[in-house]
């Protein structure tokens, strides 16, 4: 006998399949293409395990951190992507995604919609040492693709180098060594003529 | 200062962004096109956390499947993706992954070299209960993006549903009720015309 427990679970698997057609702004590096969210997840994941070392609080539960930004842009699934430096697109981004959470949570059983909820939840609130961690690695990795592919998105107007600094300012407590690699790349990328000053 | 450690960590982290250019042969369920297998290693970490229940011996460490499958592909960044069925690719799949983790792996410090080096093993080795379940998960996302695409790489010669089902086999014993689900997916495909008998 298949539960109907176990069929809510595979639905849901399938539903965010769809995570892999939801677009981001940052271009990957070697086929110079935009980078879907699927994607960003997975590399922020492997991140997490390579980088655990450098959170300034030791005792961070590494396992919580992943589980976070796996599930961290599911979402947009149906809210979509909000451009970091969009300031029309964040007017209503809270809203609309916590709409979202509950339309694609709510797909699981409900002790596993209101974990993932509060994973999510968690994340969003950026105040946990996981969630910290989480959201510096959510902010570094765009950087380091666009500091290999050119500053391919640090090209729009509007972007400058006090704008990407300040988005990255978690790290500056939470996550020091390596905000000072940030520091660094940043610096270097204005040298380049690769971001404006 | 950045340390080396840190020099050599994030490169790493830039080199594994190829990952998201090594396609595979299933096709993804909205847009129908490749996967690649980034998106296919998110996909499964999403699933250990939400299929962990059903892994027959309960004292598996899920947050190592989920390490491991994070990983489990990396491999093809050099070794490129060998098609299950492919009997020809898979004579020496063996020895052309094992040249690729030692050059990919390497690139990391000693330390956690040998942790990725070892978690990669364990899931090829497929004998540990994490292994298996990271295994069980491997084959069947797959046969999830086929049964919700038309059976899309089911039609290609020589794919059977006895063979399909032998590539399944690994979740009888350790992650039965799930088996259950696998043998009523291809049963219904077989019925639909998705699959040759
Ligand atoms: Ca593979």
């Amino acid at each position: 006998m298949i539960s109907e427990r176990m069929e809510k679970q595979i639905d849901f698997i399938v539903a965010i399949d769809a995570l892999k057609d939801i677009t981001r702004q940052s271009i990957t590096i070697s086929s110079r293409r935009y980078e879907n969210d699927a994607e960003h997840s997975w590399h922020l994941a492997v991140m997490a395990m390579i980088l655990s070392e450098y959170a300034e609080d030791q005792t961070i539960d590494i396992a919580k951190v992943i589980s976070m930004v796996l599930i961290h842009d599911l979402v947009e699934i149906y809210a979509g992507d909000t451009y970091c430096y969009d300031e029309k697109g964040y007017e209503d981004k809270a809203e609309r995604e916590q709409e979202a959470a509950d339309r694609l949570f709510n797909m699981l059983p409900e002790d596993q919609a209101q974990k993932m909820m509060s994973l999510w939840e968690e994340f969003e609130e950026m105040e946990t040492k996981e969630a910290a961690f989480a959201a510096t690695l959510d902010r570094f990795q765009p950087l380091l693709l666009n500091y290999n592919t050119e500053g391919q998105t640090w090209q729009r107007p509007g972007v400058t180098s006090e704008k990407v600094l300040k988005r990255t300012e978690i790290a500056k407590e939470k996550v020091p060594q390596l905000y000072e690699y940030i520091e660094r790349l940043i610096q270097r990328s204005i040298e380049r003529g690769m971001l404006k000053p």
